[in-house]
């Protein structure tokens, strides 16, 4: 049996000594680990921005693959460690809201509250704690042994879409920006589809209208018009973007230099994006 | 037969769950692999830093190193995506120029133009098109099986240096800034001894003059005089760096606090710098 | 005997060719090798910010793991090259002056000073000499083929705490910055303690005070108090951090938005922090 590999999503940055003291103490434990980095950028204690990276990078791992998330994780009455399998993954993480945020579609087939550490006082609990509970499970250990079955998720009112009572409407909210300054929003393809159904449609980005959503970014391009005299990078566009998620982009955009979606159209977390069904 | 190394040559930079979900999809086809990220953080659709960054990783690589190149990626009628063996080494990436940017000396020995795809639709094709070929080369298959022979390398325009027709002068511009703010060349020893011979010279960097081109940062440091005394930190110098280009440094520079040889010199992408040879 | 481990402590950044080629030498030469970043974005030169960081990392990583430092290592009259075992773990670096940083605790078991390229001329030591060395350790070859043993360790005065003399005060200084905008000093737990005793005591910091340190970040919330009515977040408070230094944070500071406990108490590098003992 090949070692199951073990994921990395935390707010600890690339610079200081966090992430690689927590790959030492795996390879301390378990000679032959896999250890991948997801992303140690989250922007500290940010829970919904590290729910959408580990929820769209997830799946793409092997089942069985154990997920430590490293985002406000010290131990406190109000925030207890928890050890889950869920979609057929195993996840690490504080029950701080954040597994109700990465799937309100999956229930978690088993789940613990992690106890191997009650006496332990630790300031680095990623390393102390979460790094112990994944290498058991990476030897095959049982939840059982690390914790006690009492536990239930908490769950986070996460910002959602509004419908409006006639189904006209969609309010939707940005809750990413991705490295292109892409902005990604709450509304997924199923909703646009399950409210929408094939009606006509007008979405309004600050006060920008689009009446069409791509699901490519190089669909927008017409390539009979010669490249020569096309004028596309730099355009705004809609499209479903890769994780399926109603997005605004900017053709080509380097947010470095031009500005990307969320410069160029003054779009921050939580702003609104809407559509209307004709 | 050992499993191939794989390497990532991105713009999705580190935050987002790009990167990780490529990963995952390659552990989840070859559960052996060795992934290598060699950069995430080319800018945004920048071909030439892309060009410049996997030209001087991928020879350090095991011959037989497949390299995928993530820019520009996206399938289009004017952008196919090619598989192709060069140097030793396999690239997986979007027919877009790249190749002839890494190596106009190379020929390709087997070159393919991917069409196992031509039914997908995606707008990840990183994860979904050429995780698929590097697996499939990295079990030892065949090109052929992924891909039609009759594609040819775009050619890329990219900015050469020249050389006056009396063999007096070379113009060359910056191709890249790096890490530490000093600003690379296109201008290669092979060409600036081709052309200058045993020639003395004089390089113009915007206003300032240089007589000698270092083979080492150091070499610029005349160690017989006290080290109390000298004052080089922050002395401007022209070396051939370590990628053999000739380089506009400043003697242990900080782009962070006192500025690299691109701010000192206000020099960014594409501005020239002159050799007269007497 | 399994491969050790090889970990990378340098100023490359992230984006630049120069750690991937790094690793694809060490491959090229031991093709199970395992590599681990530590960290890559030390600000560049900056011996002591390195040390900081390897010296809160390589604890935590087996026991006979290579650790390469490529921070200020050209090669010099007099910047030596080193390989040393020290505290069970093996160090590849510049004779700078960085191991005294490491540690003034522990002896080296064995040193030497490399000399397996006296004649070699490179612009890239940690490529072309580090690897090499790291390599020869991996594969259980001793320090004695690839130097002489007659090297000293460069003792670099660092910036030390001032205690008066008649143990009233401690003055401490920055030493580094992290993620979070957490400002750690060079007051360790066991200095505070040896000097203080039991006594109460008053931190200040620019114009604050403080009369309290605690373990943990959480252990500053009191969590008798109902969520609703705490104000917690962006408060000031003294820790000492998972690696025992004294540390002026935030509670749940983000340097991107709100600030952290460096720009909001206006605290850089080598600032002062005074403990005053009654």
């Amino acid at each position: 049996m090949p070692t199951p590999i073990i994921t990395l999503t935390t707010d600890f940055g690339k610079k200081d000594h966090f992430a690689a003291a927590v790959k030492g103490a795996i390879y301390s434990e378990l000679e032959n680990a896999m250890v991948v980095d997801v992303s140690h950028d989250v922007s500290p204690f940010n829970i919904q921005e590290a729910a959408y990276i580990i929820q769209n990078a997830y799946k793409s791992f092997p089942a069985g693959s154990i997920h430590i998330i490293g985002i406000d994780a010290e131990l406190t009455p109000e925030n207890r460690h928890i050890a889950l399998k869920m979609d057929g993954h195993y996840f690490v993480c504080a029950n701080n809201g954040i597994i109700s945020m990465i799937s309100s579609a999956f229930v978690a087939e088993k789940m613990v509250e992690i106890n191997i550490h009650n006496t332990m006082q630790t300031s680095f609990t990623v390393l102390d704690v979460f790094v112990k509970v994944a290498c058991h499970i990476a030897r095959g250990g049982t939840l059982d042994v690390i914790g006690k079955p009492a536990g239930t998720i908490k769950e986070l009112t996460t910002i959602q879409p509004a419908v409006s009572n006639d189904g006209s409407q969609i309010i939707g909210n940005v809750i990413y920006i991705d490295n292109y300054g892409n902005v990604v929003t709450n509304i997924t393809k199923k909703l646009f589809e399950d409210i929408g159904k094939t009606r006509a449609f007008e979405i309004s980005v600050r006060n920008h209208r689009f009446t069409k959503i791509y699901n490519n970014y190089s669909d927008f391009v017409n390539f009979d018009i010669p490249a020569n005299e096309r004028q596309v990078d730099g355009s705004g566009l809609i499209v479903f973007n890769s994780a399926s998620f109603l997005e605004v982009a900017i053709y080509k955009s380097n947010p470095q230099t031009v500005g990307g979606a969320s410069s160029l159209y003054a779009l921050d977390y939580r702003d609104t994006i809407t559509i209307n069904f004709n």
